[in-house]
């Protein structure tokens, strides 16, 4: 089984980073290995998370962004007393993991579709891990 | 790896479409060889999505739907000029893949589960992925 | 391929069960055969759903539920009469199942993160699937 690690780092509170070209080159440097398959994405943070989406646009991350500070509230009467319970939300709706199925060595994603890892809690220096299936 | 894919419909804007006895349908014809494993149904369009809910009463697909439209504004201040960010961020929030185990090559679902497309630009004619490990 | 389920007792309406042990042992009683792969948990149930997320603070979890208890209205004209609409959606909005990673026989999950089991419509005694690739 393929795998590895990469890093990411972030420069805002909220960003959606494309690693489309990142899981793509780890997933190529495996050669000829790499026929088909199931790439699995994972997030090991806990105010991050993985989302699949548009990326001709970039308006439409900064638009999942600001729809979900407007849909999570900052200011609430939150118990856990970090200040970043929304991101730990925002985390859990987005999800820990994609999958993305492979064939001859490429990611099979639809036309328009770029793999995200979202930043709830930055800036930071995050890590994804991936393996091939 | 056995896989396939094959093509939705959808009539209105927003619509669960039950693609269970699709994707049932498409194990089967492997015959034999579809013992058990897991089966991953990817969808690789950008203002679509897959989720697992309750199949027995289709009221329950009209509120999920009722409430998504509820909670992701339409009237809103968006950037993505095409009118249709909040079909992106739903397709997030319900997410780009599915997987449910197959058991003597059936799909092992809970009683009351079926896969669901989720249609949040449409109609439109969409594309279903699968593959089976 | 290695697999097995689980039953969990939920003792309230709304719950986030903490269930990385039960899939650590489960995995362990695998032996050295557990080598390394990809571990997949999958939730049967229409009203319940699983997610990761921190399991050092207790409050995250309350955050959590308190937070999708405000998003997804409980007084709303659903169409659905069995009064438990919310937890159908809140099941979709978390995701019918996880997958993380395991290495050596260990699951390979951030320092904070937890398998979380959510109850949305309890107290059930509910079943989790697992299986290991």
């Amino acid at each position: 089984m393929q795998g590895g690690e990469f890093s990411v780092s972030t420069s805002q509170r909220m960003e959606l980073v494309d690693i489309t070209e990142r899981i793509s080159a780890a997933i190529s440097a495996g050669g000829s290995n790499a026929g088909s398959g199931i790439c699995y994405v994972y997030n090991p943070h806990t105010t991050a998370g993985l989302t699949i989406n548009e990326g001709a646009d970039p308006a439409v991350r900064d638009d999942i962004i600001s729809v979900l500070k407007q849909v999570i509230p900052r200011d609430y009467p939150y118990k856990h007393l970090e200040g970043n319970s929304p991101a730990h939300i925002m985390a859990s709706l987005m999800g820990s993991s994609v999958s993305v199925f492979i064939e001859k060595g490429r990611l099979r994603l639809g036309t328009w579709q770029k793999i995200y890892f979202c930043e709830f809690d930055g800036p930071r220096t995050r890590k994804v891990l991936w393996r091939m299936v």
